[in-house]
């Protein structure tokens, strides 16, 4: 809508379920605070339209965020709509959480080089992170314009150079995942001491330096400080693989029931919503303390 | 020392390494700001006294820590000679990063129940946690020990109820390290890229909230919140576990050789030394933020 900016909203909402537009709103009037501090609410909220239906005003768009439920069939359907009635080359960029774009291009009679994945994470005002993966038949052009988008509205795109089942952050989320549930059902440590072994460890220097940057510091740094640590720790980091996969979460109803359980136990008693207004609070400070510095806010 | 206190350090530190009492003043330069701005940087250096052979002085030691290097046999011999010159029921912690101390007690000939894990994380002056596992013949009133003493000194210690190879952090770091060093040596993403899944991702929420709470809230909280998650993302998590599984990273020469390549590509002009100091001035931030805040700070 670049050409009517001053007369038309920039972006059109739709989702057909119950209560979502009261859902919407919900969400915007949890996350003002945060939105006042940092931009204008007025003109954000003023910036939007509801609707119930889409397809009529698709042939508006210049860049389409899909965000439907994380079926194979639905997301088939709905990308043969988006495609059928968008501009030729408007890119569309799919919120699937895991699925790769490839699973679901089938029905796209028009242009399906214009469809890849743009993955976003909770809470999606505060998160940078914005995963872009490609299908095969991506084009470059269309990759090009989807970073430069989320660029543009101060995000932080990755790219995958080729699709994987659950794209990079929700398998390295898997990965821990798995461990913390074998830990937790087999009764190793409480899920309190549990979340408390990330929070107050690892999960700190996580905020600022990734898995690999964090390896090659614990190899005293420098160019060779990765492969330092590997060659020093390779041998004990296997051991524990070898002991972490014969004790793999297998996700049977004994196991499931022993997790919850000890969630249940070590976590019943939190106040989650203040535990939300608190950690966007903190967030918001973490984010602003690395934006001022040159390697870490890079 | 406690009876004696305006007279004699309270800390001994010993390491027989060339070049050890040199290093150690190197680490306590570069912490200065810190602890300058946190503490009494000229009483911290007055409390300590640097000997080159600690057996004559281990009949004074109130709390012994070791932190000798990570080898059965090494560690078995240490902990012989600690045992056999340190007062009864002293408590004997060791920063082992993954190997139980039940590996190591056999030729305690003493008391082998005050022997117990206590495995601090690096920077150790920033990073809270503590990982305290007991032995199975550990006594209880060790373990109260250790955790009050941790406490004391404003660490956050967790409670393992079992031995475990690698416990508990290491474990996940372990978890989450192999699906990274897969995803980089199959080319799925750059090095950077991965860290940046992280750092601007759900490193973000697990300086905050632990995998565990995160799942919770992505259920959308509350006493459910986490059954939900897993009921409701179960199966999409585990299609991706497999996918993971099946492409482990396996440490064969040329899995670490593209691994490695790839980190020297990505992180090779990185400035470590600038790195370190900018991770440590946002971490002190980030814990201050945290420490005043209710749920999350304590």
């Amino acid at each position: 809508m670049a050409d009517n900016e001053m007369m038309a909203q920039e972006v059109i909402i739709s989702d057909p379920a119950d209560g979502a537009e009261e859902a919407l709103q919900r969400y915007l009037e949890q996350a003002k605070p945060f939105i006042e501090e940092h931009g204008n609410f007025e003109r954000l909220v003023a910036n939007y339209q509801f609707v119930r239906d889409i397809v009529p005003r698709l042939a508006e768009a210049d860049f389409v965020q899909e965000n439907g439920p994380e079926r194979q069939e639905f997301k088939q359907r709905l990308l043969k709509t988006l495609d059928e009635h968008t501009r030729p080359s408007v890119v569309i960029e799919s919120s699937s959480s895991g699925l790769p774009s490839s699973a679901f291009i089938q029905q796209c009679e028009n242009d399906p080089s214009r469809v890849l994945i743009g993955h976003p994470f909770n809470p999606p005002h505060l998160i940078p992170l914005v995963e872009v993966v490609p299908h095969p038949g991506t084009s470059d052009e269309s990759v090009a314009a989807a970073m430069k988008f989320y660029r543009s509205v101060g995000k932080r795109p990755i790219l995958l150079r080729h699709e994987v089942p659950g794209f990079v952050s929700n398998r390295l989320q898997a990965a821990i995942n798995n461990e913390a549930y074998s830990l937790i059902s087999r009764g190793v440590v409480s899920a309190s001491d549990l979340d408390l072994a990330v929070t107050q460890g690892p999960g700190l220097r996580w905020a600022l330096t990734g898995p690999i940057a964090t390896n090659a510091l614990g190899g005293g740094g420098g160019p060779d400080g990765f492969s330092r640590r590997m060659e020093r720790l390779g041998p004990s980091i296997q051991a524990w693989e070898e002991d972490i996969l014969k004790n793999r979460f297998d996700w049977s109803r004994e196991s499931l029931s022993a997790l919850e359980d000890g969630v249940k136990k070590s976590l019943g008693d939190v106040d989650w919503s203040n535990l939300v207004a608190e950690r966007d609070a903190v967030l918001v400070q973490l984010l602003a303390a690395k934006s001022k510095t040159a390697i870490i806010g890079s």
